[in-house]
């Protein structure tokens, strides 16, 4: 069903076959034609839905259509939807949701999942512990593979993944971990505790998000444990939220090597004031640290009034030493977010920049010396003065931008503030020292 | 076990104790733990290793372990690990070998396999093709949930995934599909046909892997089937494979928004000339380009050298016009990537731009016209007009850099090369002229 035959049904009035199409789709699906309706039809189209669908669905809905439900809907539907969310979507919920909702939330909840609650929406943003769930399926090491498939059928339904499945002992100790399709494939008699795995990869419900993410990239694991510091598991990451946490974080990155302050929401949806303020501050700060390259040019005002040609060179050197910082300086915060490098190859770094900034180098300037005296015809000493330019401002430029990265993140800051506005910045100033230390000894000015 | 321990029991000569622990670990620990070692070592090592282990530390190997190993060992040993690779690893695997060895693989292999291989190598790069396995849970609608139990039992140690399993007919169409899961919590007798889901998101085998991913990152898929132009199942795509696609296309937009041209391989690990040549073509572009804004500052002389402190202002209004697009460019390009936003879009994203760059172009325009009067203290007629090009650059700027991706899209090249340093580029001569013609209106000159 597309959004055409969802508006024509309705138009019919004919709910009966709206709710039959409806609960063949997937709920991301549902959720995707139902959000952009009209509050009210979305809450009637809503009810009709089978009940295991409808709380899904409402999982992928979009705050305003989540707060419309809730604020609609009888406690008694609202204790139903928080019965059958998963905490994790839950938790999401409360975060994003105005206060008085969150009351009739909180209100259907028993005081032992309140303090539930209370105990996960501590959790640091962006830690382990803000994206884990609690619906994982829990054993025993003494059972038998036929008692843990029992167990799993019986209460499968209602966990988050059953594919893998957590050993704990009485102090829910994290023992060991076991899948499903160890299970599925072992004899039914045989013990969980000679078929488990012990040695279980795990996070910490501090630890930050990105690196749990790098766990999966790295393992291709379904899901992870979360532990407490006492060894306690205290819940699950799933690889789907774990997806999500990966385009987020290459967003962030995105956002920072753009000179804007990270936001997780989607362009279209954000105000065009939130886009702004987003923008403005580092905007302010280039601008502002830019200026002392005028002061750089008005100190060497006697160069370029003895010289005139030669203020027309500036742009060019400019943008070409901080193309060619930025490029070092990309890949460095590349491989730094995904794990390939890390502070402690700076040396193999800086050297390797050397050594290709100056085959690059040096091909630049020598096309930009035979353009210059071909086809511009400037003088053979002011084409020599650029081209030399071009030659040192672009070594400069790459050991600029492959190690700064690497000291930010030494100082516990995000590398990707020290992407290409900033290093433009930087590089521009020492270009343009450099290019009139250069044609002050060669033009003896 | 950590590299020091691994060292000193290989100089201990403690093998048995070797082979202990590291049957313990995880398969992509050891392969990390004996990818550095002494080619030898390794090879006698890996053939240590419990058979089932060995193969999967071999597909994590670098390429040049995996050479050297194939060529070490007897054909019958090429056979085994051949025989046990999951078909994508195989395919990966295949791609990257020098010919002799891919030589030696394909004696190993059956006429009926070497076929398949054809086949797959055939898939164009990037394509869904490229990334499936063949290794999935081939199930008939008629069967009953026990026989299914039964037959995955048998069967499930070999496939890459038996968390979901597919339905086909007698001629290999798709008819469904059906999660472990169901199967696990469903009765004994039920018959396939009656829970499978019919509704099946599926892709082609010629379709883009970057799309591909979008889908698991949409529906939080595990795994998702792969058809032909027939509807015949071909293979099957695991999320484990997509988290490495999400990566890659991640960090190949980072390389051509920094005007480089993508590359895959890990920057500790590729020779310099290589990454000369990644970065050189368009280093030359730009500065090419950049001439003409040299131009223009030739043609407008008798403007900078009857007002000379104008010229001292042009680095921070290129830099400022340069951020400014770079921002907008940035917000699009990732836009278009997560699949946020359409080239339909274009208009919404266009007056976005133009309403924001109002308001931060006129926030950087007062601040600056505030520091040029207070502190440096420059003419009046000067400071209006470098402030009044800043707001004009500003709003040029982010109209530029907000649609000139949405155009690359719709003119089907990436958009990510419409970024930071190409909106610069073109930014840079607009703002120039911007400049030159509101100095002359205004000093009327």
């Amino acid at each position: 069903m597309d959004e055409r035959r969802l508006l024509e049904l309705i138009e019919q009035k004919k709910y009966v076959e709206i709710k039959n199409e409806l609960s063949q789709m997937n709920e991301v699906d549902v959720a995707e034609l139902l959000d952009p309706l009209d509050p009210h039809m979305t809450l009637l189209i809503f009810r009709m839905l089978p009940k295991d669908l409808a709380v899904e669905v409402f999982s992928y809905f979009s705050t305003d259509q989540q707060a419309g439900i809730i604020n609609s809907i009888t406690d008694k539907e609202v204790e139903y939807i928080m019965e059958e969310l998963f905490f994790d979507d839950m938790i999401d919920l409360i975060e994003e949701m105005p206060a008085n909702i969150v009351k009739k939330i909180l209100k259907s909840a028993k005081e032992e999942e309140r303090k539930l609650i209370n105990q996960f929406l501590k959790y640091p943003v962006d830690s382990a512990g803000s994206i884990m769930t609690i619906e994982y399926v829990d054993l025993k090491k003494g059972m038998t593979v036929g008692e843990a498939l029992k167990h799993i059928k019986e209460t499968g339904l209602s966990k988050e993944t059953i594919y893998t499945c957590y050993v704990t002992d009485k102090k829910r100790s994290l023992e060991g971990i076991i899948s499903l399709r160890t299970l599925v494939v072992a004899d039914e008699d045989e013990i969980l505790e000679d078929i488990m795995e012990r040695d279980v990869i795990k996070v910490n419900t501090h630890d930050d998000q990105e690196s749990t993410a790098g766990l999966f990239v790295k393992y291709g694991f379904l899901a992870l444990p979360v532990v407490d510091k006492e060894n306690r598991l205290i819940g699950i990451i799933t690889v789907d939220d774990i997806m999500d946490v990966i385009e987020q974080e290459a967003t962030e990155d995105f956002q920072l090597m753009a000179a804007m302050s990270p936001s997780e929401e989607a362009y279209l949806d954000t105000d065009i004031l939130t886009l702004a303020k987003q923008r403005l501050p580092w905007l302010l700060i280039l601008m502002i640290s830019a200026t002392f390259t005028g002061r750089i040019m008005i100190k060497f005002e006697n160069v370029l009034a003895s010289v005139v040609i030669l203020s027309t060179f500036i742009p060019m050197l400019m943008d070409t030493g901080g193309n060619s910082g930025n490029q070092s300086s990309t890949l460095i915060i590349r491989g730094l977010a995904v794990g390939e490098i890390t502070t402690h190859d700076w040396l193999k770094v800086l050297w390797k920049e050397i050594r290709i900034s100056s085959i690059v180098g040096f091909a630049l300037s020598a096309v930009n010396f035979i353009r210059l005296i071909l086809i511009e015809r400037v003088e053979l000493i002011i084409a020599t003065t650029v081209s030399f330019t071009i030659l040192v401002t672009v070594i400069t430029a790459k050991m600029v931008g492959g190690t700064l990265p690497l000291l930010a993140k030494k100082l516990k800051l995000d590398p990707a503030i020290m992407a290409g506005p900033l290093i433009t910045t930087i590089v521009d100033a020492i270009s343009l020292l450099l290019y009139f230390f250069i044609a002050q000894k060669l033009l003896g000015i």
